[in-house]
């Protein structure tokens, strides 16, 4: 008998993958799946890749979820909180929302506006004793997929002082998927083939969790939307404070770390190495014109950006083993 | 302890497919992986998506694979005989390739040329007696991508008398991983993007196989090359001899089938909910002005096309259920 | 002083192929251009790759036209009729859309639906006589992008009794330009990426367009939405009646037609090669297996599919050469 | 009777983009082109998006060159100076590639290796004083598709003192045609769709180029290839020296360049709006939370990016209006 879960809000694509990792998780029961909107429908009539997966959607309330032991939150920016504060008690919730993220409630009004939720433990393992925090809480905020690619390429380097905080320059290119499931024109596969387009540019909403997460005081961060379904690569350059090895710097960091894999040097992450799996990439360089430190990650923004992130911090707030039901390989081609 | 398998020809797409599907099975201990021009190098040097596994390429001789109780050839056509020939005879073999699939050796040196190697068991477990044939053979020739699609969608048709076997038009399109890693002008992302690509148009080498396993007498085949790295689409369109609904039939025919999904009245197959999986997805109706059975079927080329197919078939031959270490689910978007 | 055009529905995709062409083009002036929710905005902020041409839109009424010596009605399937018939009487219109194109009040109530506006010349200066009609007409009906595509591979062959006009096989692929521009969760970048998905299958609207175009009487048309933003790839099959080289039958019809070009011996149509142009390339054989013969044409279905077509019309109907600001070449890759 | 004029290296993408706008251009007549390992083939069969011209390729020597009055260069990098060494001092040459683009013989040194070749008239009409130097010149080196869309981008801010030149960070994305047309496996449709890949990160030989064209003294430069066929988007921040608008300085730049184009506040440069032009679209604004100035180009590669370019400059180069055969509009979707 397996630990029971359910997700709210699963008719989106971190909805979608997480059911994915979920019916596949040897120690999970998936009970409960829910949708505002698709409520009465099979899953697989709105995920056709789930074909197979023999449930219906339920409305998206608190008794749809209360039979299970954990709960994933997997709703629009905004709606989690909501939902969060009539949950039972007693069941364990991973928010994979923003509602809960940034501990600063001015960066909450500042960028989202509204109501500031207040602070759940911040759901990164491979931050300074993320595991041991995520293992302890009940109620743990995962990450932003921007703020997943560029924490784990940033905040060990400032966490050692190796690079100034202050002056951190981050593009981040980001598949579709990342944009959600709502049906708009700029969304459509005939203006995104083929067109690389930037957008928030100046004022993008991560800002303050990329900042909370990393210790960056100064951070120029541009999104750009990449013709392609998934996958997250960002490049991260800032000023070294000496001569330290940024290699090194990352290497002791990520040591223990099933995930997140420095490459080889000369190798360079790309996306869809990490497709379909939990895995981050990592790669780092001195520039030999300006001097910056350049570090590129790659993530699939619905794997470690997201669904399976989220199972890894369930994986741990309830005593499994980090990697169970994850895959570091990725499906490529 | 599992059993003990290795991959000859682990360079190509479905080699790399096959290692990620080994990687991750329960029962399955992959000893060995060779390539001929890369031997020596890491796995993940040559399949970035597979960084983690700690294994280095072998050279594609016969003492690389002796170690092990089964072996996976995923050679490049008229590779697979001469290898298949020096192995121990006690050793399990399952091959990726055409060597050994067509019966008719007159077929093969028609579409293949050189000397014909024999037919092994044809490792289509879907096939009436598929299972039983392939759970007792221990030399199996797994299926060519676009023959497991069109099959999947016109044998039953055909052996149930449904349709005529002797006017059976086939237009299927594949996503570019089926064109192999080799490197061709015609096959660059500049060239392909964007772009509809039909080839070998009137005479394809896999007809012969297609003809075999569905019992098509008459066959005309085009494929297509597609803007995608996977995934197989293919359109069966045949003359009904009666008023047979080709869906029972195909219900009827894999209701048992735990990777063949029949899906609901009025969703048709598409590609990418496949991907990733071992599924196969099909849909059938009869065309209002033709009157002609249309039937589609869509498969990822490098799972149920390749290397899915041959771990399935490899599940069979040593007793485990023929679902161990796949997925039904595809990874998507 | 050129010859006033205008265009009504301009903020689709043919819409804006439209006014790319007529802004481009060295006999037109471009006055009017209208959208029904975008009037009043300037034509760049709905078709960025117009940056430069300083029109504003209009509302979609008769008024915003009556300027123009020539109209262009780019509107969807159903509208187009009401607004043809408040225009000027003394005013040229080509007309995109299918609402003239059906002579069958039957076909045009089966497949479409509602009151029936009657059938305008056909605008396919490729058929017999073709160039001829359109240049004495006042009102053209422009094609349908695939019976486009299909009519130019099929209807010679009909037209000579080299193939049986009641067994026709057509599987066709589009581009998502086709699919149009309103926002719709299926035709999503993450849905379409990767994907190919048969849509309306065994029932098209096409249909009886196609049939009507080509002389066939028994079809089955299978279309098919492709992961690139343009092209049509249409697989024409069909049944000889003898041994007539289909080679030569399309030489023979189409040595005169600057846009349509019967590709070397083994040499393929593909979509990219057409893109962007008003060219349809063409190759045809026989099946050895099936001995039916295959027939496959590509082409731009914004090009010679829709708005290219609509200006190669409209240049017959005012006496310019039909070549007059198309262009014959592509854009690739 | 129009300007002779031929192309060397006609059988790349560059080389066939610059065919296409050469056989469509209204004063010039295409006379010869070449190429290396496909002369004595027609230019259809290398590009089939050429269908219809009617030309045969030579073999890329100056005789086959020497009955024009003006030759394109579309060479790798290295093989131009000597082939232009040999040409008829009364012709002129504009060179699509490095070899005569840098002024710096060490940089040519470090960054290509070999002998430098001395430096022409650079080729970017939208510098100060840039189309009279080329108006003027028999000689000149086109620019490179990274450096036009950094250099318009940035130039300006650093001439008028708005940003400091010390401080420069640029990523930026490439559509895959701008690593040629050479099969290899990296570049393999079934390896970049889906992708997002860095390279020559930390080093890469436009750095050079692009700080001569801008005046920076400190440049970070990170290109990454796409998964699409063209395009090229540039993300430029650089650190403000006062309260200079960079839209302002932007605006007053190009006030007077048909191909630049500065987008309405709150518009964004994206690539899919430049393809198949010559146009380039910039954005700038001063980030909220780093205070650096950031600003967005988009062009086409292959366009403003190289053959386009080029175009531009040969016009200048006979005294035609610079736009003469080129279009500032897209193609898109």
């Amino acid at each position: 008998m397996g630990i029971r879960v359910a997700v709210a809000g699963a008719s989106g694509y971190a909805g979608g993958e997480l059911l994915r990792l979920l019916a596949g998780h040897p120690e999970f029961d998936l009970v409960a799946a829910t949708a505002h909107s698709r409520a009465g429908q099979p899953v697989a009539g709105v995920h056709p890749q789930l074909t197979g997966l023999d449930l219906v959607l339920g409305a998206t309330e608190p008794a749809a979820l209360a039979d299970a032991d954990l709960i994933f939150l997997a709703l629009p920016h905004g709606q989690s909180a909501a939902l969060a504060a009539a949950l039972p008690d007693d069941a364990m919730v991973v928010d994979l929302g923003a509602d809960h993220r940034l501990r600063d409630a001015n960066a909450w009004a500042r960028y989202y506006g509204g109501a500031h939720a207040g602070a759940w433990t911040y759901g990164l393992p491979e931050l300074p004793g993320g595991r041991d925090e995520i293992a302890a809480a009940r109620r743990v905020a995962s990450t932003g997929c921007y703020a997943v690619a560029t924490t784990l390429a940033l905040a060990p380097l400032i966490a050692a002082g190796a690079v100034r905080p202050d002056d951190v320059v981050v593009v981040a290119a980001s598949g579709t998927s990342g944009a959600g499931r709502a049906a708009k024109v700029h969304l459509l596969g005939s203006e995104v083939m083929g067109d690389l387009s930037p957008y928030k540019v100046g004022a993008h909403q991560h800002v303050p969790e990329i900042k909370q997460a990393t210790g960056a005081t100064g951070l120029s961060f541009t999104p750009v939307l990449a013709p392609m379904p998934r996958g997250i690569l960002a490049t991260v350059t800032a000023v070294p404070t000496g001569d330290a090895d940024p290699r090194a710097v990352l290497a002791a960091a990520y040591a223990d770390a099933p995930f997140v894999h420095l490459l080889p040097k000369g190798a360079w992450p790309h996306t869809a190495a990490t497709a379909g799996s939990n895995s981050c990439h990592l790669q780092a360089t001195v520039d030999v014109d300006s001097g910056r430190v350049i570090v590129v990650s790659a993530v699939d923004n619905l794997g470690k950006g997201a669904a399976g992130q989220a199972v890894q911090n369930a994986n741990l707030m309830v005593g499994l083993p980090e990697t169970t039901g994850l895959s570091v390989y990725g499906v490529s081609p």
